[in-house]
């Protein structure tokens, strides 16, 4: 009973179960994918299945026109937004969508997250996106597909790199975040809550705060992802 | 010394320790209880037992009537409410009563949780509903039994449906939640309180956020509680 | 090498460990006491000790005249504030003292918090009271003594019981609270610590939320505390 | 294959750990150095390592010019500011970078922590001070260098003490702390996050709440630092 996919659902399990245990998700919510390039399919969590119930073999397969290739279960009710983004963005490997608490909220406020700090700026240099909520007939329509659509056309329309912006807000839904494997998905997932709950207690305590200087926006970014980056190893 | 309450007694400790677990009570505080619609009883956790020393055989057996039909101790001092709950709204299985931080601030700010994003509205399509408090002279009568016609006539008024509305806050008092069994009960408290701080983080970001827009409520309720709904297994 | 006083060193050693355990206190933060009203002695946490390496044996048994009466150890540099207590209030079991983060929140915004609610108005029926800072010229005297003499000032002055009021805020510095035993006096603290999150949540949400109606008041704490309680068993 | 700086080298690795422990850090965010004044070296962190896969014999060994004694990985990216640090403030012996939150959340907006009550004067008697972001050719230098300097410069032109004042925010960025050890450092830095939050939910509560009186701030300074500290054993 062996299966092609078994590395890569390993690996979507394993970024699924993180995500529960960083505090992004409860119950059911949230869902986690990955991809397989060279087979042109990706793995994605099971559609209402709670953490603590989920195994590696639930894990679903599919192609990026959102066929089944493998899995009994249902898959996420979000699996089509996954499939347009890894269509569309040949680059990522990993994609994450949580209803985490601070990045909700900023969502549900329908506001870009300022770039307040150096933690913010050590991941990304510009202000975090939030899409605005999708017009009436898209949500009547093919709804989760027009997801993705609306992720990337923000992205298009905003002139934002997918390559250096790895997460957005969904207008009164909630955040995105993806990079080259599904571990770099979910850690994007919390570091954009963190940041997310930064950016609000700094307003909280100054509503005048000022945006990051952008000399200090380039040093931070560049010396973690520059060419000359010195961060890590 | 084997009850026929067994199962019964079972699904209510077990509910009443997840309400524990999930940090939505302390000490003694909330309650839930569960229906055995055939044999025409609930049961419910005993008052003012900590969660930690709570045993199956320590949950009270009563009918509708709050007459006690099994159990040494005294049923929690919310019994009446639930009694009254159980005998006019008889498609519910479970209730569950809390003291949860972000609950309580709505109830205590005497405010409706505004729909504020699709967290909210993958649940319910209305704002959470905070029921007056009581008249004084209710207070003063029956006030465990007045809570329950409180909660009732609350729902009348607004015409809502509490088989889509599975959840209310008492003014200045805290949240109730009901579902099919007491596990649902204890989940939708689970979620009321997250809705409650993310509407509270919202509110705080943006004093004039706007309401989730009708095509995005109606879409995320219905494709997880209507005819076509395709989400879960 | 056992003592008289071992079960009361027992007692008060529990006690600092649940303060610990509860979240109210970080370090060596915080201290916690029991009395021996038949010997006139009462136990107290030593000063600067942390919590993860208390021992019953380090606690050390003083008179009300905070002379030591037993142990190796200089007790909390709090002690004369517990002894001018005990002294006083004869119907007093143990105090506690913390520095939890919202109850010294109010302390230092120096307000009473007020009762918004029946979480509030199950243990106490008055707004919990912030004692004023001490003059300079007491704080310069015997300062921990003086702030003993500075919470029963305030509760002769604004005429509140100690036996219905079991907690106090100390402008500027943090909480006590007090009850028949050291285990009621932690209790009484995680319940300030609670109702203080829950009205601080209240007023951001709604800057003019109102007081708990009378009738609210004394129904719950009636139902609690009063001649004719049926709340516990 | 010992080596003679092995005590040094457990005593970096466990601060660092703690850190993890006391929920200041995510991933690989923050860093803790320990000096050993006998040999003019310090121990620190090496750069981007997960706190989980830190072993101690991953610390990076190094003199106070930044020439790497000992150590197979590249140290912290901040490494500079605390060599800068060692070189000019002979007294201290370790030195804490955290991203935490209602640190980070005060530097973000630019402002002192003012010392609002006792948990603040317990450790120092100064407002916290946060240094101005560094100007634009400076940050286009030698960086994490001048960030040593931005910090010393901060507390000469203030008058503060660094032997008093063992914190610091670095506007824009985050906390750094320090004292007698690397332990000390953790600790202080631990406080620093604790009197954070509780200064902004003073501001939330009360925002005219006004400072601790210099009384006050001398006797709980004074008791735990004086000469005549009378806190600890």
């Amino acid at each position: 009973m062996s299966s092609k996919y078994q590395a890569l659902k390993q690996e979507c399990f394993e970024a699924n179960i993180a995500l529960n245990d960083l505090g992004l998700v409860i119950y059911t919510f949230g869902n986690v994918s990955a991809v397989d390039r060279n087979n042109g399919v990706f793995a994605i969590k099971p559609s209402g299945v709670p953490y603590e119930k989920l195994k590696p073999e639930d894990i679903v397969i599919l192609d990026y026109d959102n066929t089944i290739i493998e899995g009994e279960m249902r898959p996420s009710s979000d699996t089509k937004t996954h499939a347009y983004l890894y269509k569309n963005w040949e680059h990522i490997g990993g994609i994450a969508h949580t209803h985490a608490t601070y990045s909700v909220a900023w969502a549900q406020a329908q506001m870009d997250i300022p770039v307040f700090g150096t933690t913010h700026a050590d991941h990304l240099t510009a202000d975090i996106p939030c899409a605005e909520p999708m017009r009436d007939d898209l949500i009547a329509g093919n709804y989760e597909h027009n997801t993705g659509i609306q992720i990337i056309d923000c992205f298009n329309e905003r002139g934002l790199s997918s390559e250096e912006v790895e997460m957005v807000l969904l207008g009164n839904h909630g955040p995105f975040a993806w990079g080259k494997d599904a571990a770099k998905a979910v850690y994007n997932s919390k570091v954009l809550e963190t940041v997310a709950q930064m950016a609000y207690l700094t307003l909280q305590i100054n509503p005048k705060a000022p945006r990051l200087k952008d000399a200090l926006i380039k040093k931070h970014y560049e010396r973690k992802h520059g060419k000359n980056a010195y961060y890590g190893q």
